[in-house]
């Protein structure tokens, strides 16, 4: 009635990643690709040794070149040995056969599934990253953009929800900026560490010692790296660090986007209307409101980085994996790691749309920020005019002002006698949000130098 | 070069589940499938309310049945509304119109999307639970012959990995058996109590009332439940007390048949030998091994158990659902829901097919129960002659005879003057750990009535 | 230099808890007096099966109430053997023994550490429960009052952070109500299913029976269970349903009244100004800012509510519990269940709180609501006189309406000719937020009722 | 009746940190003095750049050390605000006030609750892991010895649970090495990196520059950095990388400890017998069972790795903190910290004892390894004789000896005539494990190697 195909995910319930670039680096396909592109690395290596017969290496190439992987029918053959190199190493093999006896006898050779879904995996996160770091680079300039640009552009900042003192749109991009930088750096130092996993059937490269000596196995495990373009690495079967770390860094990714995505969420909402997300023909639409304009790429965002911590967690438990191969820690990783690669890349894309095209409206910035009105200083008032007054006496004025919509804080204060000696213009100045913000160009200024030097401000 | 179907899973990563029907019954086809059932239904109740021309359900239904979705492509659509209901109904409703203009009106109207995909979604739920139901008896009815079959095979209790006092694998099985008997019955409950999810736009049932007054909402949703078989509520978009019980529930059931996985992956070590899967051709075959027969259903078990609480702690996360629709919390329940669905579908088969063909070692565990000699009854020695030797000298004796291999605990406390009126057979007695057995039979005994009573022991 | 006490959490980081009656019913000290009431219990079920001298038990009792326990050097004492019953029992039966030496040999007698902290840390949820739920009835009277008296107070509903169709107060405060309802009743069935936990060293209860022959563990467990208020049981050191389930249970409610609290906290701002915490002496002052008034309420809610899930899910997987005691996993178990009754105990304490005092602001929710002018209607628009107008039509105009603030929907389907014989009060009426509630009282209604018939809603 | 300091936690249920010195490190009072030392350091601050008279930063620091603070109190007082800094601050302020009016003023002076609560657990972590690195630093040393030492000790390797090829200790010893230095080079660098965090009220420092010109801020948050031994930083209130990162590391670092429990765990069942705890004095004993030696520190490591990454994946999602300071994600991580920072301490201290007095059994290792028999080194035949055999009859000789206990594949092979020319003693040399150790040795040396040349192998 149904095949096998029928059970595939296509992305449906999700949309952070489905459809993206991200999705096909990361797919079932690309998976098989990859640990096929690990296989050929191993016969190349065993010839470059000089071990297989010359020719080896490309004669197993040219075989995976017309190499036809029923993917569904691989993951449900799968279960068997409980992972898919079996099934694969199988067909691969004769396959390698049917064209060269003598050459398949090098096929997988000395080496272990978890060789080659270990450094497969490694493989696919290395591709997968390549496409987060163009989409964080973006992010990247499009923040230093909101970030100059709007230096100097008003708004309250809120803490706790409620207003707090005056801030700039500058300074929240800069932050977003200062976030976003650091979890790219990371992942940059994560690509670059990423290793070959390489042990054989327990972890002492037992197979290669017989054919080629003491060495041997080491020799090829750098062999494989430095083809397929990983770091170099002594066996890591259930010394998961990489993992972890990758986990951990596509979290931090994750983390940093999402930031971006709830502040979003919260200046796009109607009441506040302070940024807007960009437009795109039919983006944002409803099922039932004709009027809807939906913040989607926030929503996705958000709802990426929502899930990124407790993938990376599943990656972190991996590493309480007992013996030289776990009886299920292993296993568990396979699936949070992909995901975690499809939810930041998802995140990452939607980042770079966000960022390159968001809607930033200084006047209702500067409204939000007026709707206080002088208690938005209240801060300074207290510093200026407190010793003075007392502060007793000036958080009643504070408190009345607040409690009271037709209080004018200005005039309350003009009214105390203490206070007769300060000019009307010194008392303007005082009040006034704009003169009122700290550091916040500096602070901008550093993050974006920061950048420009290459470090993480 | 790629098409968007390379993007697909076929559960290569996933041998938890790959290849297997809950696989079919929770894939993107399948989730298509429900929303579509869910689409028809709410025509059907137009129709019977009186509303839609009479034959709108049938035609609805009859477009239905020759629908053709591309399911990758709707995936890459789905990004643009952040979720697949939009353009699914945007498809349906052309189509139905191709056939009766006037019937396309009833598609859709009314509801939302989440409307659709969270009831499409306990629809799906309620498909994959039954199956789990299935499996999840066939385990009770192997553990409970396993209990009475074992209920006086001594076997040696571990606690802290250590021996603890002679025991029986009846009392291992009965506590198996009460774990799945529990959580099957709490599975029962949420299936029986799986809700339509039917609010409308906002939660209020908004567009029903203007067509067909006051009421008119909610009675389509009782009508949209009954014909597909779930519970009839009130609106709980962003009330989500039934995605945060069931992710429990499946949860609870996924640590119960865990629990006999690691007991079983312990026990099956070739230093151990108690227990041993049942074996199948071709299963739990090595890459590099020829030797190894790996306990694959256990290790796939048990590396679904472990992933099961962080997905279920994602939908409790979802509680956290602002407004009437949140903004990242709702979207991000979806992909885990379903992975836990299928993730408790597979654990719930091996394990029906691990305790249906359990092979069981009574004279290994007699063996390590012996290791141990009379050691493995000392908390029996000092309640019967702690008293008469004085605690503190019986307990010399045990740490003597626990350091020294060749100490004969029997023996030192025949050589012992306070024991003197002990007889020989007494004393053998208290040294067979066969006779000390607790209340071992009683337990099994118990937990066996309990489900034969159709209770949770 | 610093003595042990020093090293003493008194609630500093927790504010969600600190200082309330729930951080005593959970303390060390609470659970020190816990052991001890198992400890009696069993004393006394040894006296009243007859095995124990009469007056075993009072006598035991007597000695525990002047007894002196210094927790934190208990503390200390028990890293030694991984748990604080072994030193607690030592001191116990010394000082029993100084008072009765025939009674010391019955304290702890058949039992193993476990089966005390087990069933002590029962007793303490037990306890803890009992104040959720005094607070849980408050906050749901609190809700019924809400969403009796705000049954026809319009606001808008929000999905995904826009304006969806117009709604009521009432309707927000009834799904509130559904879920603190749902999660108490699931509470009130977690707290009366709370088992005594019982199985001697080794889960055979094999002390018992050398005693006092078969069956006789398990007559103690009832008794010590009798005593205790807790339910009976078969032992079930590493079959751990009743945690997994109790922390699913509080992980619900602490979601229900996080639910609450979003809402509140994005309510409250000051651009939405709808709800108001309740005001109280002191509270939600900040140290940097004299106008400041923080929703603290909410605040410590809503962090209490994002911890639960995470601490939920580790005691999920505690069901990973190898053997007959598990070597780690019970001790993770611990903090994790004791953290999860305070923040549930904390979060329930604050919600009566904030639900009893909420203030609403029906004008303000009235003024958001009119933000979107009839936009907020544009559903019923579309069924009213999207057929005539055609729907793309009436796209092109809600479009244009929501595109330009000087644009009046209504005007402009005044101005259309196919809708020139819908009278201007018919129109009025289609543009009404008030006449577009679809089932919101009914909603209020049922929800309300089932409240009130002791169900679920 | 209970007094607030009744409610107090001294470790009871954390046996992995109660009574250690990471418990007097992280204590309330602990986390009280760092909030004093961060105060003490801005009032410092303010004098150095001339702002405050000459004498300030000492009255302050004098106050301080004279200062009693009942930490239950304020803990029970912080409720109010949310956080344990604005009562503090109260109090501190009178105080300096008693002693100099003019001082008080300068007390907190442009600071915000949260740069002190969060410089003051910068500082904590900082003395935390000052420990951890002691204790990490024991660990690698202990462990390059093992490594060493057993650089020739054959054991099994074990891969999904069952016997693979023979390897050595050492080889598992330099596996746990490589990790646990890789993690301490990470805490090394989480250490120096860890930042004060100073943005005052909102995040633009801007109370310092109405008293000191733009800039101020930052130059005190400089000053204050340098005196507390923290890296200097723009604000991060809501930029949580430190934290994040921090979070990660500690998880790591407990997952590479964890590694290690749950080998010694495995390793240290009687069944196995080749590893076991150093003893010590009255530890790992039992209630109930005289004989019992429990492997307490491993089951203490294992429960502290086990909740390390729900704990860090709190602190990840912290990173989705709204606003300039959010309304619960900031609390939520307090907490989560301080936990993760005494399970990291209390498990690096077990693991130094753990290892530095670790008992090796080479001749439990060797026996277990000739369990299996030559079908341990079946690969190592399958490649050298495979050919000749063919690799169904070899593979059918494997199965035939793994399934009979009296079928030796030596003399299996021996029978075979194709391998009638291969000599005695070459076959010998095949079968013997000790000569199938692959690269095990150069493994165990590049470890090391790279641990002496400070890297990270």
């Amino acid at each position: 009635m149904t095949t096998p195909a029928d059970a595939a995910d296509h992305g449906l319930l999700s949309p952070q990643w489905a459809g993206l670039e991200i999705a096909q680096v990361t797919s079932d396909a690309a998976i098989v690709h990859a640990m096929l592109d690990v296989e050929v690395a191993l016969a190349w290596a065993w010839e470059e040794l000089g071990f297989a017969p010359t020719g080896t290496g490309q004669t197993v190439a040219g075989v995976r070149e017309g190499f036809d992987v029923d993917v569904a029918e691989l993951a449900a053959r799968s279960r068997s040995g409980g992972n898919p190199v079996i099934p694969l190493v199988k067909d691969l093999r004769s396959a390698v056969a049917e064209t060269d006896a003598a050459a398949s006898v090098w096929v997988h050779r000395g080496a272990t599934s978890q060789d080659i879904l270990d450094t497969a995996l490694m493989l696919v996160a290395s591709r997968a990253i390549r496409q987060m770091r163009r989409d964080a680079r973006a992010t990247v300039e499009s923040l230093v953009t909101l970030a100059e640009t709007h230096r100097d552009t008003l708004m309250v900042s809120r803490t706790l929800t409620q207003h707090g003192v005056p801030s700039t749109f500058g300074v929240k991009a800069a932050g977003w900026l200062a976030g976003v930088v650091r979890a790219a750096a990371a992942l940059e130092r994560s690509h670059d560490a990423l290793p070959v996993q390489w042990g054989g059937a327990g972890g002492t490269l037992s197979a290669y010692a017989v054919i080629g000596g003491e060495g041997t196995g080491l020799r090829v495990a750098s062999l494989v790296a430095e083809r397929l373009g990983l770091a170099d690495s002594v066996p890591w079967q259930t010394q998961r660090a990489p993992v972890v770390e990758l986990g951990a860094t596509l979290a931090q990714l994750a983390g940093a986007l999402g930031k971006i995505a709830v502040d979003v969420l919260l200046l796009a909402r109607p009441e506040l209307g302070e940024l807007g997300e960009p437009s795109a023909a039919g983006r944002g639409g409803s099922s039932a409101m004709p009027q809807k304009q939906n913040p989607v790429l926030s929503v996705l965002i958000h709802s990426a980085a929502r899930q990124a911590p407790g993938l990376a967690a599943e990656l972190q438990r991996s590493a309480l994996a007992v013996d030289e191969r776990p009886e299920g820690a292993w296993h568990a990783e396979w699936q949070a790691l992909r995901q975690l690669l499809r939810l930041g890349g998802g995140a990452a894309e939607a980042a770079a749309e966000l960022t390159g095209g968001l809607r930033v409206y200084p006047e209702a910035m500067r409204h939000n920020l007026g709707m206080s009105g002088p208690l938005v200083v209240s801060e300074r008032l207290m510093i200026e005019y407190g010793p003075r007054l007392g502060r007793d006496r000036l958080q009643e004025l504070v408190t009345r002002a607040a409690g009271d919509a037709d209080a004018d804080l200005g005039a309350l204060l003009r009214a105390e006698p203490e206070l007769a000696e300060v000019s009307d213009s010194a008392l303007a100045e005082s009040l006034d949000p704009a003169h009122y913000l700290g550091d916040a160009r500096l602070i901008v200024d550093r993050v974006v130098a920061g950048v420009r030097e290459g470090g993480e401000a």
